[in-house]
């Protein structure tokens, strides 16, 4: 069936004489597909045994097991001596042998699925090995000098979040990191530029002000992107009140706040936004490119010669998405070679074969309008004039509109004193209201619609209201049997209800795009937060070396005489001990977790840097200096030019609407459903579809494919469709090398026109 | 000459039936491009009265006139009540009433070049009629009720930056406004949902935290885009402390931080930044059409029909641009002839027409390579051969080198204590040492082209070197005069010193695409500050109206009682006495100033409202909010959109040339040179030029056109000519009423591709 049109070289291309047969071809192309449709770049071996080993190393045990495996070598440290949990050093050492010949496993799987060259190409997996090789050394190293009793450090351990990084599908994390890497020259000179202020402003203060107690260094926290000026607040007697004997203190503070702060920081974000823009872009070009190499390269497999054309025989198509996606159901799989085939010739041609892989991940529903339970079960009752009525009230405006100034109302209440009788009461009412609001809701709109996966915030009512409901009934079991209140409960009821009043936010239509934009960056915020997890990780680890147990917190209530030095002769009268930062200390992983967010969001690095310093020793600094500049300068401002990204998408595309081919081809044979559509849930949407009688909605029945909703998409998502649909149909790319060599310089375009450019 | 083609109605389009003649053409032609040479796009009258006046307003004088009115109308504050220098109330009114009548008279004038209704349709005109209006009713109702002794609030006063804003070519400021009003409806919103989130944290603050004395209201300045936190040290006992007792405030205080700082504030970044350069596109976009428009206006006017085509005569031509440019040179105008018409065919065609607002802004140079002065004066010295080793050694890279190594031993030595008698001597040889420099610079390189207009450098070196010299002097005199060393000229010395150090920047090519945009920015960077200026002078005005001579400073030696409480009962035991800010007052003018410069770049606007409000009322903390508010939020956010908009250009455009057609042409016809080539400042560009013998010297000599380097361009005109570039030739544009409604929304394109989207 499919003799002519096949690669004669493939065999040699592969370097293993294994037999062509008919089951392996479409395999091989099977496993192009799959992996264009993943958008993984790994180029594998083609065997079979290969394959089936790929479908294997992908399986959702193995990587369930690998995370497994992450996790329980991350959280060691927690077990490990200064411990929060204190195990013997014997129990740890076998659990961390245990991962780490999971992740040779892991490794050696990976090394049998793609070819030796590769492997041994990809910076990942060297990284993987060499540090599965040092810990293991400094495991030994370490309990060898422990049964001699020399106590060392276990260096190894900040290596640990290396696997974390280079193992699992963890791509933004990767991204984040190579956009790190990226950026660093570009950033040092702007580094060196703005360390070339600072000394000359240090230089100007010591000689200037040198005598009058202020230091130079203290200005350094001051030029942070969080553009903190905590100068004159941390240290007392602080700046401010220098301002008092020399009005020309004011001028140079001033001068130094906008040209290091302002300015500076301002370059510091242009650049590292340039750069992510700029990495962004190659990379999902390089990733559009190698879809369509690879699908080109799995219809050169299959493809036939029928008159002038290559094309891809119907049986030939079926079996292929059969063995891609064994568990699709025949009615999906006609729907998608009516869509490949529309002529029905009984073959699909190169540039439907090309879009296999979008539409193998486009979404199928079953529209299938089912009644309400109710009505099913009580038609005469659900369809009498009282409950249409009923009906008609809760999809009406106006009743949104009730409910959004019962939560303001609330709201106020909240405010007030909950000691008084009548407000602690009221808040029964709201509650019941609320349950009523949701009952009502539920009674007119089908519950399974109501609930579909994507309606966020009729998930959060429902959850809200029903915690709150639990806790309050909780609550006031045990306030009638014991007479008290427990404060956590009554906490977390708070908080529930507060909560509550976020729903206000979503009649707004105005406020949409923002919220949409957030929920929809929101995944990815917490790929960003695995970021900083990593880099705590490391910092963390470094620091309960340096630092454990310098610094003890004492119960506040307890009075002798070394809480007050936070248990450190060496702090006494330092504003690291007069300010009660004992808390702040390095002698679990726990807390020095604490200590390191801490430091990113407040900028007490100084005070912090200043104290361990007279603990331990002066070169403590360098830590805090370093911590800062990696985790506040350059990964914060990442995150903003992640954020500044995805609005600047999101603002663009506002008026616009980016459509795939697949998408416009669906829509003009009538077989696609535009996501909002599918979303019965909203209530404002579809007043009076009930009175328009039954006809419609059977005719709407049926299998259908979901259109992406536009408010849902992901930047990724959006600049890889926008990239797509600049890769005109017929164009082959360049070669796989060029490809996987793109450069982000190339993304400028040689003449910047007015557009782009701005 | 010039009938056929003359637009026949313009005695009825402009409405006065004046007789045309030859020469009121022209006039008017060449009002038109003189317009569109300085894009000012104000449609005026054409009657050659209009014109002689539109010159007259144009001129410097009158200008210098407006100017010289504005700065005295605003100085007055300094004269009034509270005032730094008290003058009687009648000479300050006397001089008010002055500058109204200037004020008016100016608008008298501009009303006679446009017409009516453009006059009354502008909104600048309008406002400026109703300051005048206002303030006058104001000062006759504050000087009748001052005579009863009734005391009122001046509340003009507030007003008075409006014609500041309104008269001068202050673009940038009015552009800057502009924005501002423009992105007020998109901020709104992003501001309403952040209200929200801070109302929402402050409920659950006040409830969970507030026996503990943490007040919600304190959390606002921590929400500033200066991502300030000055919350754990503004108020003690701090939050950090609070950490002591309760685990969760910490998570609490992170999200909080985390939501409303990074989050929120970048929304507001991206909010900004995106109307920012969406507004800038659109003016720049109208601005360009609009030239265009006038310029096909005045071709019309003056075109006759030769052949197929129309054209403009070339003594037209040559008539149109001595009315445009009176005191052009004969050879210049010629040079721009040959521009304008290549073949020589006597007459200049449309599309060069099109051209001529730009070609009279090109600046035409005279390249008249002239030699050493000493060279003329002593040309065997000069040219003996240990004169020229003498400047071949100059010329060489490593003597810029050799100074940058003795710049940076100098900082070491000015790091070091100036008490050792070795180290305040070494400064004198290092003095000298800049002055061989100098000397030796002046012998080698022409010292009219070191000394060029943009040879930035250059000029910041010599007048460094020449006030040490001066000052060093200076203080030797005095000391042996009176053995005492005068402390301001040794701070003086000091800063100048260290200034010299910038010097090291230069040298190293990496930093000069930061350091160039910077010094690009930097003009438009003062245009911002003007723009604080009027926020500062509105917001200084009110303060002193609400808050004058409630807090008083008293020396910090003097230690009267209420020396303590600055003066003020009210302020026992306040953190604003505390923390001595007693000099944070609206006492005068330049206080205030000093006051809100601090608040704009510090964070204690909490401290400082709560201090206030103590004194006057709780309604005082809303004048500090609004502050924040204004020139916090929205104006430090434009002007990061600004820095970030400029630097995105340069990166843009750092593989990229974008010429203009005129520089094209230019280049093609051999009469343009480029601005570097001019620049024989530069020691490295020009090593052994002198060895190439005279004669290549004498051929470059003659008129150049000069083509602007494009190192020195501001965003501005390289989005312009950006704009331009894409204006095809033949493209007439859209109508004037077109032009003038072009909206910003119309920028995006409708189908956004890769390259433009993100």
């Amino acid at each position: 069936v499919c003799g002519d049109g096949r690669s004669i070289g493939m065999g040699k291309k592969n370097g293993d004489g294994e037999e062509f047969n008919f089951k392996f071809d479409l395999l091989l192309a099977a496993a192009y597909v799959s992996d264009a449709q993943y958008n993984r770049n790994v180029p594998f071996k083609t065997s079979p045994r290969a394959i089936r080993l790929y479908y294997f190393y992908n399986h959702w045990t193995m990587q369930a097991a690998t995370y497994f495996f992450i996790s329980v070598h991350l959280s060691l440290a927690l077990f490990e001596k200064p411990a929060l949990f204190p195990l013997p050093l014997l129990a740890t050492s076998i659990a961390e042998v245990l991962c780490l010949t999971a992740f040779f496993g892991r490794l050696v799987h990976f090394a049998k699925i793609i070819p030796q060259m590769v492997f041994w190409k990809d910076t990942k997996n060297i990284c993987i090995m060499v540090t599965i090789v040092l810990t293991l050394v400094d495991l030994i190293l370490y309990r060898s000098l422990e049964a001699v009793n020399i106590h060392c450090i276990r260096w190894s351990r900040a290596l640990r979040p290396v696997f974390l990084i280079n193992f699992p599908e963890s791509h933004q994390i990767r991204r984040a990191f190579r956009s790190i890497r990226n950026t660093l020259p570009d950033i040092l000179y702007v580094f060196l530029l703005f360390t070339f202020s600072l000394l000359v402003f240090s230089l100007m203060a010591l000689k200037l002000f040198g005598d009058r107690r202020v230091h130079s260094w203290q200005f350094l926290p001051v030029s942070s992107p969080k553009f903190g000026h905590c100068l004159p607040c941390s240290n007392t007697p602080g700046v401010m009140p220098a301002y008092d004997f020399n009005w020309w203190y004011s001028l140079y503070f001033i001068t130094y706040i906008i040209i290091n702060t302002y300015i500076f920081m301002s370059v510091f974000l242009a650049v590292v936004y340039n750069n992510y823009r700029k990495h962004l872009k190659n990379e999902i070009r390089k990733l559009a490119y190698l879809k369509r190499h690879k699908m080109i390269e799995a219809f050169n497999i299959l493809k036939v010669k029928v008159g002038p054309e290559f094309v891809v025989e119907e049986a030939q198509w079926r079996r292929l998405v059969r063995t891609v996606a064994p568990d699709m159901s025949l009615r999906h799989l006609e729907l998608l070679l009516r869509i490949s085939d529309e002529g029905q010739t009984g073959r699909v041609d190169k540039m439907n074969f090309l879009r296999l892989a979008d539409l193998l991940n486009i979404q199928v529903v079953t529209i299938n309008i089912k009644r309400h339970p109710l009505e099913a079960w009580a038609p005469q009752i659900y369809k009498s004039s009282a409950s249409l009525l009923v009906q008609k009230v809760v999809r009406h405006r106006i009743f949104v509109w009730v409910f959004d100034v019962i939560i303001l109302i609330n709201a106020i209440f909240i405010a007030l004193d909950e000691k008084i009788p009548f407000i602690s009461h009221a808040e029964w009412l709201f509650l019941s209201l609320y349950v009523i609001e949701i009952l009502l809701k539920l009674y007119t709109y089908e519950p399974r619609a109501y609930f579909g996966r994507k309606q966020f915030w009729n998930w959060f009512d429902m959850l809200i209201i029903i915690a709150a409901l639990v806790a309050t009934v909780a609550n006031a079991t045990i306030q009638s049997a014991s007479k008290y209140n427990s404060q956590q409960i009554l906490d977390i009821i708070l908080i529930l209800r507060i909560l509550r009043l976020l729903r206000v936010i979503i009649s707004v239509q105005r406020f949409q795009v923002i919220v949409t934009t957030l929920i929809n960056i929101g995944p990815t915020m917490l790929t960003f937060g695995g970021h900083v997890f990593v880099a705590y990780y490391a910092f963390a680890i470094v620091g309960m070396e340096m630092f454990h147990g310098k610094v003890q917190f004492f119960d506040p209530n307890f009075t002798a005489p070394d809480a007050l030095v936070c248990g450190n002769p060496a702090l006494k009268g330092s504003a690291f001990s007069r300010g009660r930062y004992c808390k702040n200390n390095f002698n679990d992983l726990a807390s020095s977790f604490v200590v390191l967010m801490e430091l990113t969001v407040v900028n007490h690095v100084l005070l912090l840097a200043d104290g361990f310093a007279l603990v331990t020793h002066q070169a403590a600094k360098l830590y805090f200096i370093l911590f800062h500049i990696v985790v506040v300068v350059i990964i914060v401002n990442i995150f903003i030019a992640f954020i500044l990204e995805a609005f600047f998408v999101a603002y663009s595309l506002e008026k616009s609407e980016v459509e795939t081919a697949i998408e416009k081809k669906i829509q003009e044979l009538g077989v696609g459903i535009q996501e909002e559509e599918v979303q019965d849930g909203k209530p404002t949407d579809h007043v009076d579809t009930k009175d328009r009688g039954d006809n419609k909605r059977k005719a709407l029945e049926g299998l259908y494919c979901r259109i992406p909703s536009r408010k849902y998409r992901t930047v990724d998502t959006l600049l890889q469709r926008m990239c797509e649909s600049e890769i005109a149909p017929e164009d082959e790319g360049p070669s796989l090398d060029v490809i996987l060599n793109f450069s982000p310089s190339d993304i400028y375009p040689k003449n910047p026109n007015f557009e782009t450019s701005a």
